[in-house]
């Protein structure tokens, strides 16, 4: 049994048991199930088989906006935007005009279940992919917290360890590539043959599924790679609950032409120019894979706006699947009503929302557009290398449940939290 | 130009104009408009990339339920079922008790585009996958149309044609097979060459597309064969208006097991073993490729029975998507009232509904899951080898606006029907 500290944390209204042997937790970017299920097809991923087969493997509902940021905190407070706050990766702050980026732990209104079993001596490790998550994952966290982006410059007074690339054996890798999340994975491994943590947090890109669809062969080579450092760490010894932080689809018609909604463009021209402000939580630093197009948007309207009749009017426009004030929006997905605009609007499987073209770049599309942000999104998978127990079959499943089931679900029953 | 006889049609509401060069009009069965998208980026179809280049490629949203034989017809007759009556393989007759198939052209409603051209003097051929669709697409029609599961027993006095498997050079393909639809292809190539008809309509069967998913080496061979014969096709100097029935989606857990809500368990369990009746319209003599699991049904529930309860409780089941009483199905879908039962439901997208697991023989299902039936199989490729004009950007475009978009949209205007 690894050393936890601590037989249980209450964290956000819900009580984890510790962990009775290592826990991995994973976090597999845009894991739509298909791409498991198709790897498994074509023979790429025989560990994973095994998972399903001798393991528990469950389907379980993202938050929505079904983008990284949002659930990945979701995952490790156990709780939805509404409680932990990030709910994009900015927001429009209408008192200073300002689009204000929350990838800093200021705008994080919850504790971690990390941070929490951290605090009471449990061995935490946490492994990102990109470091625009390391920041608000490692929030509270007393323990090891770093990127693979960043992981030259890991040291152990700010991110717990040193010398990551000599322990990973590895150079940094692009952001942009399938070596990104291999590095998160082939860390993992390291961790958790060297320092064997009682709780690790694995925390991949998205790179490989916005190019590639499940069952191609790129699509299969990164599943085989994954089931490879999979079946590792299940020999030794630990949990692995494998999850994602929302799925994948295809955005385009049989061309492979982007199919976009302009609604900066369609605002302008309803309500004047520059009247309404669009904004696409998705955006980010690192768009070339998607062109900041996701199937998720928010919008500021201008005072003494009509909110019914412009959403009326503009569920009608094709391809715009659910348009919601900001206060039913925020009951339907349980997000945070003060970081939503006047309006959210979501988009069908088929389609993504744009403000205006000018302002995508398309160029560094190579491939048709593949991207995520809405409700088709939201199914993803839950995953476990155990049978997990007393998991009512009626329990409306979410990403966010990974840790009380690999936690409370195996393998006994939950005990009184010590706090 | 082809001999057309006629200069316009008017059919149920709508005047189609003559084709000036021999128009094919495909319906892909299951034809996801991602399998032509992989199939391009792989290189396995030239053609279809050249289609999407130069020609137009639109999505079109297909009629719900979204199953191969309503919207067959629905394409044909160029109107939804409302007006056309199929709207399912079979319907429950409330008064002999009797489960009724609807494979019979006396259920039909409407004439077809077909049968309207061919007796105005037009030159029609209609080529079907399987036979059980024959008879309806040929209702009236004074022509060609048999089908390649049946090829060998073409005649001229009942199919307008004989000896078809020496003029298509193949033997009968079996029903579970790619061949048979390649054999559609193959045959549609000879009679445009042979008999030039000026209106021809091929559609094929979903067998390849049930088994595997968009992009994986089946799929793109089978686009890959399908591109040769369009080809051809288009090297023959017909306009091509390429659609599908329905698309297709996975409808498992990450380790494709399937996901199915058993209907009339819940309903046995909610009101009393027997006194609902489940229907599910999916159901064929042919179920190996799909067990009968769709993403659609209908129930029949016993008079006196609180239809607005039993709407909601149902809607709060895992997998459900949408529950509505008959009224307000047929109006959102355009289905034919008198053939539906009290309710009306769709699943998710990764979901399936069944009866119970007696009825369900999964033991022919030999790769994971894909099905059809629901919302989230309704968008589907509108190709065509020709640049359209005049096509309203905000129009919501249906599968069965096909033969309006390729003879009215090209290339010139439309013109008074002549009768």
């Amino acid at each position: 049994m690894p050393e936890t500290g601590v037989s249980s944390v209450a964290v956000n209204g819900r009580t984890y048991r510790a962990p009775e042997q290592p826990l991995v937790v994973l976090c597999i970017d845009g894991c739509e199930p298909d791409y498991i299920t198709q790897a498994i097809e074509a023979g790429s991923a025989p560990f994973l088989r095994r998972m399903c087969e001798q393991g528990t493997s469950l389907l379980g509902d993202c938050v929505v906006p079904s983008f990284t940021n949002p659930n990945n905190l979701s995952i490790v407070t156990g709780a939805p935007p509404s409680v932990h706050g990030i709910c994009g990766n900015f927001f429009f702050d209408r008192d200073s005009g300002q689009e204000v980026m929350m990838n800093d732990a200021r705008y994080l209104r919850a504790e971690t279940i990390l941070a929490r079993f951290s605090q009471a001596g449990t061995k935490v490790a946490v492994v990102t992919a990109k470091d625009k998550l390391r920041t608000l994952l490692g929030s509270g966290l007393r323990g090891i917290c770093f990127s693979a982006e960043k992981a030259d410059q890991a040291n152990v007074a700010e991110h717990g360890v040193s010398d990551v690339l000599a322990i990973v054996g590895k150079p940094v890798p692009s952001v942009y590539s399938a070596e990104l999340s291999e590095f998160v994975f082939a860390a993992g491994v390291e961790l958790l043959k060297r320092q064997r943590p009682a709780i690790m947090y694995l925390s991949t890109t998205d790179y490989v599924q916005h190019k590639h669809a499940p069952g191609t062969p790129a699509a299969n080579a990164f599943y085989g790679m994954m089931n490879d450092y999979l079946a590792q760490i299940d020999a030794l010894g630990a949990t692995i609950a494998l999850t994602a932080d929302h799925g994948m689809n295809a955005k385009t018609d049989a061309g492979g032409r982007p199919q976009i909604v302009f609604l900066q463009d369609w605002f302008d021209r309803t309500l004047g120019a520059g009247a309404a402000r669009v904004i696409l939580p998705i955006t980010d630093p690192y768009v070339a894979h998607h062109g900041s197009l996701g199937s998720f948007a928010t919008c500021y309207l201008p005072p003494g706006a009509d909110v019914a009749d412009i959403c009326a009017r503009l569920a009608r426009v094709l391809g715009i699947e659910t348009v919601l004030p900001r206060a039913a929006a925020a009951v339907r997905f349980e997000l945070p009503p003060d970081r939503l605009g006047d309006i959210v609007i979501t988009s069908e499987r088929l389609c993504v929302l744009g403000t205006t073209p000018a302002r995508h770049d398309l160029s560094g599309l190579d491939a048709p557009l593949r991207s995520h942000g809405g409700l088709s999104e939201q199914r993803v998978p839950l995953l476990f290398n155990r049978v997990l127990r007393d998991v009512d079959p009626a329990r409306r499943l979410r990403n966010f449940d990974v840790f009380d089931l690999a936690l409370n679900h195996w393998p006994g029953p939950v005990k009184p939290a010590a706090s």
